[in-house]
């Protein structure tokens, strides 16, 4: 099954490569991962989208707390909460398909944020599936190059991961 | 100087950890760090923020360039790119501040995409500054918890990071 883990570590060098590594040496392939700073400039949280056996990852996750410069693992139900990415997607235009992407863009409430003379660089924020749907309509144009944040997802309602250490 | 790396790793596990480990044995500290797919499903794209001696950064650039499962390192130059992130803020409000928070969420082109008794949800995209502007405006009302996803950069006009081994 599919899981989005919420890792709050301390702001330190070193601590993304011990917690890949714990994965790694599992052989949970990381499908996507995103680190940034939180609303305590001294943490950092990591964003983790893993497969896997269940039972394993719950082991992973115990050996996780017990890393130093980790704060908290918190496992993220998809059902209960706000999941987003985003993404930038260079797609090949020309006179006569520029005004079709264009279309495109309007429908998925994407924003066009670069033109060139034979491409376009489209931004557009949504869960998996949305961005999934729009690369797949903006192939026939030809994408040329695309990048993705990974996801980061938030609990809904008031209930928050804490920052502080237990 | 702050650097933006784009690297294209193949798509498999344990490649994080051997990238992540190049930059924590070289006392970098990995600012951001965003991980998704790329337009080949095989791919994944890494974007990492870093700042240190451009001496040695150059060397670890070297360095990952030889890394089994590494495709391609680029520098993505910040003037000629579009850089972007994705931040979901938790913020406390109650019927008082509520009309409050909606206005800067409207000035900053954000949206809210969870609406609680005691909290909203606000999802914003933007360069690094125009996060922290809001993050900072909206600090008054109580951040409850916030989460970005790093940042990603391409850059403009036809110039692709390509994802074919050279």
């Amino acid at each position: 099954m599919k899981h989005t883990l919420a890792i709050l570590v301390e702001n330190k060098p070193g601590v993304l490569t011990r917690v890949a590594g714990l994965f790694s040496r599992r052989g949970f392939n990381i499908e996507s991962l995103a680190v940034g700073v939180t609303e305590n400039p001294d943490t950092s949280r990591m964003t983790i989208v893993v497969s896997g056996d269940d039972h394993i990852l719950e082991q992973v996750m115990k050996q996780l707390n017990k890393l130093i410069d980790v704060i908290r693992v918190s496992d993220i139900p998809g059902d209960e909460s706000v999941n987003r990415e985003l993404a930038l997607i260079k797609v090949g235009v020309d006179s006569t398909t520029r005004a079709e992407v264009m279309q495109i863009v309007d429908v998925f409430r994407a924003k066009i944020v670069d033109v060139g003379s034979k491409s376009l660089i489209v931004e557009v924020t949504g869960d998996e599936s949305k961005i999934n749907a729009i690369e797949q309509l903006l192939r026939q144009f030809g994408v040329k190059e695309m990048v993705r944040t990974g996801k980061v997802a938030m609990n809904r309602g008031a209930k928050v991961v804490q920052t502080e250490k237990r």
